[in-house]
């Protein structure tokens, strides 16, 4: 895993943190990771800004799931006052769920007239897809070379990301990521259909049929590659020619974080057949959600019925409501266009200083930096982006890496992010580099 | 599904009542369900009492997730106050998820010394399910009849109950329920454990081999068979003699809902291999759990890394960690056992003036009364069953059906559920049956 933590390296720590990692591995067991090679313990934290068991504050430039900001106090006042008033299941009527369930789709391509609620980004891919599967007859699954799609066994087995030791299904095919570092925007569409074309001719060899194609818009895992805007397009003309459903999975790329358009999938111009989202959707409150057409989900609805426990539930909807009013009412998609700009601008200058930077990318609050070796190679460097990472980390900055490679460093601030903060990255990013 | 809302008898609900039910359609789509014939639009709710948008009050003796009473004030204020403080994910250290897994692994049998947190039973169930099949390399998957464990594509392939139009995995067997009322308790530990190990033998014929064995102790699903408790001692040593995990569902029965103990599988006299946890975790709030012996989890956790976003986030640990607290504080478990014995012993009086009450059964707070044509025959009543259900709701207290034939009555209220209010539920179900 990109940044993760390695417990051969307890040694180096202080003692306070040797021995909560010594605790967390006995009591949470090996599959757990922590991020950094000095793993920070976060006790509170407020907008962008965390603070360790010790009161240092740090700069969060990384955690998209508080995407209004941690600890929204209108987020908080809207979950607590429902905590307080009703907390329930969708088996009763309630009116919230349904002016929230309105006001989403509003939001969303005309098509998607439907929005069915989990609690995660996993449930609401795994259902995607057993929706997807259901309309079908198919089994097989298109996703990116270095795709996350989820923890369920279902989307474990379609997310790459996982690592060669993590079993893809055996109707899952990859395809590689719109790499704009290294092939020609002009290309990037032509190619990635002509890819998924291949793809689908091989599934239907095996019998086994395409269900659905599904990809994140900005190709978080993959590396972040948020342009060219046409590539899509192309990918879902082909997908529905074999009969088979577009998903966009908006978990990373929705809820304004572009800047640009509320969806990701919106920057491509196409309207997908499903739609998953998660994330930043509660600000941390576990909500999550599919919306899709309603011809799709029509016979699954007559063969199965869907139920969560806690999906859409009272509280769940009061939170999502809010985020959604804030993202709204503090115009946080425009301050992630206009913060993130002056973020790739103030990192293009940094790449005039130093070489390891080669591609800065991203749309909004998405940042990508791409560091390779050299610029005429644009041979990934690894080592340089964990130093970065590292290096920002001791001077109390959060960000990560992404990519195959490991060599993207990754850059996703709460929304909420202002030109001061962002400041505070560039020159902190900057001293890091000129360590290097 | 039991108890289900039937969109074609629209037309005899109030006008509000129809116009939400037709707006829920539009917007939720064909896979969400109502309950009983004249579904309940509720508003607020607080302790064991509903209230619905016109302010009529509704005795809930059906809802388990709100374990400690709806809008408990200690469970409101804790997840109040770690909201306003910090809400994040597990990739930082962070103390009160150490200290909850400790105290929860305290609870459980000594083998068990890991826990994962997940945000649904269903997201649990499908993890301890791939870490089963990691560890034993096998696929096969034995439950009962009627058996729920989830909504996930891998834990709806093993839920029988979501019908016969939702598919199981050709790697699914199913055995019968310990049904207490048709066969004698000492024919059922080895009449499960033949029927467990005839399963495994055609597994292995497949060439599928046992993964696991799971179950819900209380088999809620198949119609509540609590007694006897000798049952799945026998199938664990046929389970573990052919290499496979016994897994315990305690997302029902779970957290003292029996009163006898804290855990279902500890009435049986077991130490499952892996436990997983859902439901009343977070009275409400979306957190579950998987805790397992080190030695299953080793190799999954060398060769996989689980992150689960929401799952173990500050505010669901809070949460968990609240309702853990009042359990003990307020005595729920020992409440569970005497309210529920009382509540037995009153339908027990009912049953001798109502021949439809064929069995009486249960544990703590969870009641099951199988309703028959005929004592003699103990032929299944499903409309007695939905009679009881719709009548009560009429009179304002919430109770379902569960089972294969949908006849027996399901009572689980929140277990701060009081004598009077027990004492209300069976005066207004008398009346029930004195109408029917």
């Amino acid at each position: 895993m990109n940044n993760a933590f390695d417990p051969a390296s307890a040694a180096g720590l202080s003692e306070r943190s040797r021995k909560l990692v010594e605790r967390r591995t006995a009591l949470l067991g090996p599959a757990y990771r922590l991020f950094y090679n000095d793993p920070v313990e976060v006790a509170r934290a407020k907008g962008v800004l965390l603070y360790d068991s010790e009161g240092h504050e740090y700069l969060d430039a990384y955690n998209n799931v508080v995407s209004v900001g941690h600890c929204h106090p209108r987020v908080v006042a809207a979950i607590s006052e429902q905590l307080g008033t009703l907390c329930t299941h969708t088996r009763y009527i309630q009116e919230g769920i349904l002016n929230y369930a309105e006001d989403l789709l509003g939001t969303h391509a005309d098509n998607l007239k439907h929005v069915m609620f989990t609690c995660t980004g996993s449930e609401a891919n795994d259902l995607a897809l057993r929706i997807a599967r259901h309309y079908t007859g198919k089994r097989g699954i298109i996703v990116t070379d270095e795709a996350y799609h989820g923890n369920s066994d279902l989307t474990a087995s379609f997310s790459p990301s996982l690592g060669a030791q993590s079993p893809l299904g055996t109707w899952v095919r990859r395809v590689p990521a719109p790499d704009s570092y290294r092939v020609a925007p002009d290309q990037m569409g032509p190619m990635m259909a002509a890819h998924v074309a291949k793809e689908i001719e091989d599934l239907e060899r095996r019998g086994e049929g395409l269900a659905a194609f599904i990809a994140d818009s900005m190709f978080s895992s993959d590396g972040i590659f948020s342009h060219p805007t046409d590539v899509l397009g192309p990918v879902r003309d082909v997908v529905h020619k074999a009969g088979g459903l577009f998903v966009a999975d908006e978990v990373q790329s929705g809820f304004g974080r572009s800047g640009e358009r509320l969806w990701g999938y919106q920057r491509h111009g196409i309207a997908p057949d499903i739609v998953t989202m998660g994330k930043p959707m509660g600000n941390g409150y576990p909500v999550a959600a599919v919306a899709l057409s309603p011809d799709i989900v029509k016979n699954f609805g007559r063969d199965n019925r869907y139920f969560n426990t806690f999906g859409g539930n009272s509280v769940a909807m009061a939170a999502a409501q809010a985020v959604l009013n804030v993202i709204r009412d503090e115009k946080l998609q425009e301050n992630s266009l206009r913060v993130g700009k002056m973020l790739r601008d103030g990192f293009a200058e940094l790449a005039k200083r130093y070489e390891q930077i080669g591609d800065i990318r991203g749309s909004g609050l998405y940042v990508g930096l791409e560091l390779v070796k050299d610029r005429a190679s644009k041979q990934p460097d690894a080592a340089a982006a964990a130093a970065v990472v590292n290096g920002l980390r001791a001077r109390r900055v959060l960000i990560s890496a992404t990519g195959a490679n490991a060599n993207t460093l990754k850059i996703r601030p709460p929304l909420v992010f202002s030109e001061a903060n962002a400041d505070r990255l560039l020159s902190e990013t900057e001293k890091v580099f000129a360590a290097l």
